[in-house]
């Protein structure tokens, strides 16, 4: 049976892209059933509207603690039956009180190897600390910040002289292959979260 | 002409060997004039000595300071006509005044990928973080832990449950290939610290 997916987006959603498509795939053990924003404007809900998906806009109300809004958030998920959450490019850090609740489901993509580099503009991070290995990080989302549990990584090499437009335009390329493999490995119960840990059967 | 390079260790130098055997290459562009020890029973120095290599140990007096010692260290290279230093597990931390001395011209490798996981036992830091990629770090020395300028970087992908033992042994393997690499690309000098960063040609 396939695992009723969420994906969760602010912006433009490229990584919510590569999820969907993997997703068609008949033999993905995951489906995506709702794709949800932050923001009403994001263009990644257009494309989603365009696939086809149910999409929701779920904005902050005017003095809305973020508790407040999470548990919101939550009542969407449930409500529609989701199983499982993928963060793709989500511009709003979660309550402890969501992560607790959707622990071991609820998953983030960074864009560099964790633990180097968490936070804001990985990349240029790592382009400015002239690293010559960076990559991306799939990973169970706990209450900190970019600080869960690894589920796996993939790196590259830079070139001598690369970029920042180039290294980021590479990375995205790998985190497209990454993200669908994860949320494949997860859906399928090949990795759990056990103890705080990504354990792998 | 070849760059007069010494090697310094503290233990058995597993890269010490595998900057050796590069260096007995016709084209390289450093030779080996001199390994040297601040542990007079290290047995890298009889595996120097095997090869032929002027090797020196250099231990501390009673009582003698870090800044005296790091003294006739530097005029025991000076008086060799060393003009290049890698290090290869020297289990002492240089002074600012050496490392400056040094500076652009003395190298180290780190068993992680840079700025992850510096100081003491890099690949239990990573297994025990639980990381699916690691590596090494070549980079220029200056007075900070395993802060200095990044020469260059290799990754590995860790296996599902890979023990500590095969990572260290798979990261010694990426290691022998990665440091005789930049010794020849800083001898050659396609790679020089300038104003505070490796710079390449």
């Amino acid at each position: 049976m396939k695992r009723a997916t969420a994906i969760l987006i602010s912006g433009r959603g490229s990584n919510m892209q590569s999820l969907v498509r993997a997703c068609q795939d008949p033999d993905f053990p995951a489906r995506i059933e709702l794709v949800a924003s932050n923001k009403a404007d994001a263009p990644g809900l257009d494309w989603a509207r365009d696939q086809g998906l149910p999409t929701l806009a779920l904005t902050r109300s005017p003095g809305e603690g973020r508790a407040d809004f999470d548990t919101r958030l939550d009542r969407a998920l449930t409500d529609r039956g989701i199983d499982l959450v993928c963060l793709a490019g989500y511009m709003r850090l979660l309550t402890a009180g969501f992560t607790e609740r959707w622990q071991g489901r609820l998953l983030n993509i960074h864009p560099s190897l964790l633990p180097s580099f968490p936070g804001l503009d990985a990349q240029a991070q790592a382009h400015r600390a002239r690293v010559r290995v960076t990559g991306c990080t799939v990973h169970f989302v706990d209450s900190g910040l970019d600080s869960g549990p690894i589920i796996d990584q993939r790196a590259l090499h830079l070139e001598p002289r690369e970029s920042l437009e180039s290294l980021s335009s590479r990375l995205l390329a790998l985190e497209h292959a990454l993200y669908p493999e994860c949320l494949k490995q997860v859906a399928a119960q090949q990795v759990q979260l056990i103890d705080g840990r990504a354990i792998w059967r």
